[in-house]
This record gives C-alpha cells, sequence and structure tokens, in this order.
C-alpha cells in the first residue's frame, strides 16, 4: 500500500506484539512500512499480519512488506525497534543495513539505558530516539497480536547528529506526529530519563512479579499480600527516580496503581517471556535502575529481592 | 517392642518427616512409643515405618503401636509434635486425650510463637516444652521417610506447671537425655526464643525460596543472584532477632551459609509443601518474626517481600 506517498518510509524491526501492533497501525493509515521478520516470516508472507484490538476492532493487513533479511529492506527513514531489549548488542549491523541517510531509531522498550547499548553500536550519522509504549498488546501466534488497551506512545530524543535543541525537538514532533497520524496517541518527552523511571514504576512491579507468581495483573491486584508488594515496590521506584535527579509528581504511583485496578486483566511481556523461556528483560528493567539508584544512595531492598529471585529463575528455567 | 520398660510412654501426633524418624529412633533404642496417624494408619499398619538413613542406614519398625484415634492412645508421658504448625489451634483435644497427668509435650516445629498458639487450647497441668530440629527429612510415601543428614534437637522449656526455675531444667534435661538414648544428638535451650530467632537465619531464605523458586539448597547455592539474596535474608533476621532483643553469635549466618554449602542437596518442607499444594507455614516463619521485629522497631523488607510473595502463591497455587 501507498509506497508512492511522500511520507516517510517506516522499517519495523522486531514485529512481535509491539512491532506488529504500531506497524499495522501505520500501515493502515498510509505509511510506506516494512517489517522485517525472522521466525514469523512464512506466517506473514502467507495470512499477513492481524491485530484482534479491544479498541480498534479486528484488523488485518495483507499483502505485508515482509522481509527475512535486512539487506533487501530499502532505505529506511524511521526504524521502530520493538525487539526485546535483551538482543540490543547484536542490532548495529541490521538497524544500519536498514537505515536511509540520517534516518531516526525509535527503540521502543522499556528499562533503563537501553538507548546507550543500542547506540554503541550504531553509526554516529543516525538520531537514536527512545519511544515508551503505554501500551496492552501480546503476540498470540506467528502474525497475530490482541491488543488489550490503550496504545499511546511517548518519544523523546536520546543522541545523535542533531544540531541543538530546536532540532531535536522538531525530529520528537515528526515522530510524535507520524502516530498520530495512524489515530495513535503520542507524546513528546522532556526528559527521557525521568519517563523512563515513570514507566519503571509501572514495569518493576507487574512485569516481574506477573513473571516470578506466574499470574497477571488482576490476581495480583486482588489479593492482599500482592497488592502490599505492587504499592512498596512502586514507593521504592519513586525513591529510586528522586535520588537520581527525577521527581515525580505527586501521587503518581497511586495513579498507575488505581489505573491498573481498572485496567482488563493483563499478562505483561515478562510473564510470557518466562512461560515461553525467552530470556526476562532483567537487566533494563531491575539492574540497571538498581545500579543507577545506588550510585546515587538508594537501595532498592524489595526491587533488589525481586530482580535476584528473576535472575534465579531465569538461569534456571 | 519392650513396652514393659520403665522408661516413659511416648506419644508422637503427626507421623510425617518429623515425628516418624524421632518417633521411629525412640522405639528401636526401646522406648514404649505410640503413634498417632492419620492418612498414613493403613499403609504403616501393614508395612510398618520405614526410614531410609544416610546416617544410620536403613531402618524399619515393624509392627507399629498405630492409632487412628487419639482416644485410643494409653496415656503418654511425652507427647513429641511433628504437625505443621498450620493446624497448632485444632490440636488440643488430641493431645489433652493422649497426656497422661503431667505430661510432656514437645512441639518440634520452626517458627515463632508456635508454643503460644498451642498453649492457649491446652490444660495448664501440662508442661509445654519448644523443641528445635536440626535435621533433613523428607516423606517420600505413606510410612516412609528419607533422613539426608544432621539429626541434632536442642529442647527448652517454655510454659506449664513447673514449680521453678530447677524443675523446668530438670524436665529440659531429661527431655534432652530421652533422645541421646536413641542415639540423636540433643542440646538444651537456655531460652527458647533465641534459640527460635536462630533457627530463622536458616529457615526464612532457604525455605521460603526452596519454595517460591521451586528449586532445592544446592541450586540456590550454585547461583550467584540467589546466593546473594540467602546471605541477605539471613543478615535482616540476625537484625530483627537483634532488635527483639537476641544477639546472635557473631559469624552466626555466615556460619550457616557455610554449613549448607556442604549440606547434600535438600528440599526444605515448604518446598514439598507448595508443591504438594498444602498450606505454608508462613504464619510461623515469616508473619510473626515480621511482626515481632517491627514492633521492637525493625523493619525487615526483603524478608517481607518475600513473604507477600508466598503469601499470594499460599493463596492462588
Amino acid at each position: 500500500m501507498s509506497s508512492e506517498t511522500k511520507r516517510p518510509r517506516i522499517g519495523i524491526v522486531g514485529t512481535g506484539a509491539i512491532g506488529g501492533f504500531y506497524g499495522l497501525m501505520l500501515a493502515r493509515a498510509g505509511f510506506d512500512v516494512h517489517f522485517l521478520l525472522r521466525s514469523e516470516f512464512d506466517a506473514v508472507v502467507s495470512n499477513g499480519l492481524q491485530v484482534h484490538s479491544a479498541v480498534h476492532g479486528d484488523l488485518h493487513l495483507d499483502p505485508v512488506q515482509a522481509y527475512s533479511s535486512a539487506a533487501d529492506v530499502p532505505p529506511c527513514d524511521w526504524l521502530l525497534v520493538g525487539t526485546k531489549s535483551t538482543g540490543n548488542a547484536a542490532l548495529g549491523p541490521i538497524i544500519t543495513r536498514m537505515a536511509a541517510e540520517g534516518a531516526k531509531v525509535l527503540l521502543l522498550q522499556n528499562g533503563l539505558a537501553v538507548e546507550e547499548q543500542l547506540r554503541a553500536v550504531l553509526p554516529e550519522n543516525l538520531h537514536l530516539l527512545g519511544g515508551l509504549c503505554f501500551v496492552c498488546v501480546h503476540r498470540t501466534a506467528p502474525g497475530m497480536v490482541t491488543h488489550q488497551a490503550f496504545g499511546a506512545v511517548s518519544v523523546g530524543y536520546h543522541s545523535g547528529p542533531a544540531a541543538d535543541q530546536a532540532e531535536r525537538l522538531s525530529i520528537v514532533e515528526a515522530g510524535a506526529q507520524m502516530f498520530r497520524q495512524a489515530g495513535v496517541e503520542a507524546h513528546v518527552m522532556a526528559d527521557l530519563q525521568q519517563a523512563r523511571w515513570q514507566k519503571l514504576v509501572w514495569n518493576v512491579p507487574y512485569n516481574g512479579l506477573s513473571a516470578l507468581l506466574r499470574t497477571s495483573t488482576s490476581q495480583l491486584m486482588s489479593d492482599p499480600a500482592s497488592r502490599e508488594l505492587v504499592m512498596a515496590l512502586m514507593d521504592e521506584v519513586v525513591q529510586g527516580a528522586r535520588a537520581c535527579g527525577h521527581v515525580l509528581p505527586d501521587g503518581f504511583a497511586q495513579h498507575l496503581f488505581a489505573v491498573t485496578e481498572s485496567m482488563p486483566d493483563y499478562k505483561p511481556s515478562m510473564h510470557h517471556d518466562l512461560v515461553e523461556k525467552r530470556p526476562l528483560e532483567l537487566d533494563a528493567i531491575y539492574a540497571r535502575p538498581l545500579a543507577a539508584a545506588l550510585e546515587a544512595g538508594c537501595d532498592m531492598p524489595r526491587m533488589r529481592t525481586l530482580y535476584q529471585a528473576l535472575a534465579f529463575v531465569d538461569r534456571n528455567p
């Protein structure tokens, strides 16, 4: 569809739940979207991409501009990276191969310092942006994604050839605008690090506990012990953020707690990673924030306990 | 065997791993031991009691003085209680029925304040003693126990009709002597509460983590994350004990850590309870120590995190 458009050409690296959902939303809005796939290539070529969305209804993209090799993808102006953060160090050659001159790479991952990892393997001429997805999606089968709720994306500039703050802002604004044109709520983040800490307030308790206790958000919210633990973990992350110089809005943890209570039952990605014996994103979501807070003089004993338990499970599946 | 002896008559309440192991050791030493059984009654009547011991070899007691009802047991001078602490509140009538006038009840359980719970349902004329078992045993089938290592019992007086400290000490010494005559190492505890806290230094990390992570001591000791977590939990329990007025010996946690490292691979009872979907002994091992320490001004965030996670699992098996 619409490969003749003047709109930017978008490459999707990692067509799991995140890449599949946003890539499909952008493609159906007329963007020229190219999907790099691995294990899902055959299924997507045969049946297209499907998103069963509680918000947008059933969406189907077929045919899909699908590729099994980065070398075959035409040069893209934007690259949306929705892979697991555990694989960032290996993404350099793939992204470099898919990127047009001066392309913008938007890293749609949770956790802290994920951009630093990727930046180290990217050429200097590429802009690197961080993105946070506030969305309940999960992959149910190759090329099939279920979208349960929300969808907003927050975008912030990390590093690259932008000459000044004005250029950085205009690039970030262009990224946000792209999502808005696809019917996706999008925000510009003034402070990417602060936003990453804010997201951690949710991810630290819910991702880890849903994996460790093999459960879902509703179950966690319906037991008094896990409710207390979620809130205590949230408080610790807020304190860790503050120690690192990011003062979060008053009542921020309570707000996320209440939002989760009214959310449809959801199993965060770490739950699925554990059940399907994939590596857990412990470095980005636990180890790096713990190290950053500790360096700033803030111990987070509950979060560290959860991290140590998860690290054991990750290595002894 | 030897029901004609002048030695005290011993009743075993709860013939699982603990009751089965110590009861058999006492019976083969010539004590007049009577076993109250529930689900294992038929198996024990048919096949006797078997202990496969890495220390003592294969031991077999057959026939066994076995009973399915407390009303049928002759009055016992000593009652050894090796049931789960989760059932203490219901033991009053059973123990009362089995007890001779002025009998000694020895509660062989882990955790804090288990005697208080039992005391509340016992008649005043019974002596209540607390016992701590340093032993690796587990039940493998009805009437069958595997004994992997250790075996020592520590005994302390809790409450009852003893007139003075001298009488209390003589009762405790008699209890210890009974075990020694059966070839079991036994110690007199001057301070039962301190001893219970010391035992918690082991039980808090290993029982809980072996259940939560569905693993064994060797696995916990072979992963760097769980090693750190075990040591951090031990340190917290030592601090909690100190807050409650019990100064543990220097290097006590390090000692238990090293002992566990050289121990045969072991799955603590809480692991088996979780796998077999029995209630976990969370009140005695976690909730009461946490409450006692908190009252003394000592927070134990790692232990509380572990407790909250286990409480969730206990209620959502």
